[in-house]
């Protein structure tokens, strides 16, 4: 880790905590962390761009949040428990009052999940937060994307869409009153990693994958990585009464393409249903049963008549326009 | 870790290889990894920025180089012995031949040193590489920047100042011949991290710390944790013909502020200069004595006539113009 004098002063002020977990923290040149016996290391890393990931009016404290919840999203889809994470952050400039707001936001989150900031680096230019995550898991136990079987039940947490829902209002491509405009903005600004639905699914489900570029995209994911297909029910797809309300075109739009959503997609044989909702239960989080894994690749989504959609949304892709 | 779909290409031609040590690495939500019984991980994490970390003109084979030879850096100066790696990156575009340059020199110094890239991330946006390392290192052994005691002999690795030299060179402040210029800008855009020297000098240096800001500023992070002080001997900082014959204000820039040396400041007892000299010999670098560690606190310079030098450069500061 590298440290010149105004950005160790900036890290010591806004970065620096007591550490608990962690043999060594912040300001050496690595961290250093001590596993339980046994476990296997799990890792992730998200870099994020404004302007590609979030917009440049962001209060700090929401991108403080967002930047690690992504992050922990990944672990949670894994089945692996959070241990610490580092951040490297390169600033258009040294903004004391952006800083301490990033973070209270990610300290907020982090308490939450019981980690800490291990660590990481600070430079100046073009705003961009790249953190990665340390959580542990036992040999054998992750949940892959590459597990799902044929006559799998395809499953959901949560809800999807309404991150996407809120983009488009802020595009203006969509109208939502002030309420469900605040309401699908937490969606988008405040996604709740679930970190306890994965722990909780260790063992029940075959698969999973969290929603990060849209269900279409991600499931693709999965289905490439298991050489097999899926069959998704539109009507099945868990949604808020904000999108609800929208046109058709636009429910689909979002639900099967929205981004941001960091809902965890799974997989489980098709009598685990019990079990996968005890998971549920057990974590506080709503699943919904969506589809079933079928033997002939691609992904076919039928709607609520039991026609087959011809043309797909495309899944989110940083390098399009 | 987030894929859509153009960068998901990307990721599989370029940065994609067979893991070999890893349980699972690029293409799933974590990359899983499973130390030695009873090792700490010891962890890493540098952003490189254009503009402010290299020029835009740099071959991506010396980026990619480099940027990876700055994070295994910080791993030598804690001892610790390099696993794996991730990469974050975003890319103003989606440019195959950089890529693929970039891959070439980052795998190249990766297969050197035995370890592999376990996952990351891709986005598009301004030009920025985030890498974060992985190492193990046993129970109490870690080299830290803490542990420096007074009557300590003060070390350096290699030669300081020619990646400074070869930067005032590109900026036009000072004239090298045409060879004298490739041979410093090797320094600057292909260091050599100290990897088996950190690993030779476990047990052996009571502190180290690896040289990225420049000598003044690194070694200021030493004495400020070990709440101590130092004597450094201008005369014997270990420097190239080339910097020798420059005026002694640029050699003592250079030398004292340069930045980008990654070499390795430790301290180890005065009676353990032998097993400093073998700890080099072992690992083939050689190691200079420069000073000693005092109980006043604060950094004295002096020259080759014991004069104490009235003001010292800075180090590096990521937030000064």
């Amino acid at each position: 880790m590298t440290t010149g004098r105004g950005e160790f002063a900036l890290i010591a002020r806004h970065f620096t905590r007591p550490t608990r977990r962690a043999v060594l923290g912040v300001g050496d040149d690595c961290a250093l962390l001590a596993l339980e016996p046994g476990m296997q290391l799990a890792v992730s890393s998200d870099m994020l761009v404004e302007g590609r990931h979030f917009v440049s009016t962001v209060a700090p404290e929401r991108l403080g949040h967002k930047a690690l919840a992504v992050n922990l999203s990944d672990l949670a889809a894994c089945g692996a428990t959070p241990l610490a994470f580092t951040l490297a952050l390169a600033l258009p400039r040294a903004d004391e009052a952006w800083c301490a707001g990033l973070a209270r936001g990610m300290f907020a989150l982090a308490d939450a999940h019981g980690i800490e900031l291990i660590g990481g680096d600070t430079t100046a230019g073009p705003l961009n937060l790249c953190i990665t995550v340390f959580g542990q898991v036992p040999p054998g136990q992750a949940l892959l994307r590459s597990g799902a079987r044929v006559g799998d039940t395809v499953w959901v947490s949560g809800r999807l869409g309404d991150a996407r829902l809120a983009l488009e209002a802020f595009r203006g491509s969509v109208a939502l009153d002030r309420e469900a405009f605040e309401r699908t903005r937490q969606a988008m600004e405040r996604p709740q990693p679930r970190v306890a639905l994965g722990l909780a699914l260790r063992g029940v489900a075959s698969a999973a994958i969290d929603l990060s570029d849209g269900l279409v995209g991600d499931l693709g994911h999965v289905l490439a990585r298991s050489h097999i297909g899926a069959r998704i029910e539109l009507q099945a797809l868990p949604r808020s009464t904000d999108l609800s309300a929208q046109p058709t075109a636009v429910q689909q739009e979002c639900l099967l393409a929205g981004g941001d959503d960091y809902e965890l997609l799974f997989m489980a044989a098709a009598d685990a249903s019990e079990q996968v909702l005890a998971a549920g239960a057990k974590a506080g989080v709503a699943v919904s049963a969506i589809g079933r894994i079928e033997a002939a690749p691609g992904l076919r989504v039928v709607d609520g008549g039991g026609r087959m959609l011809d043309a797909l949304p495309r899944g989110f892709d940083h390098f399009s326009p």
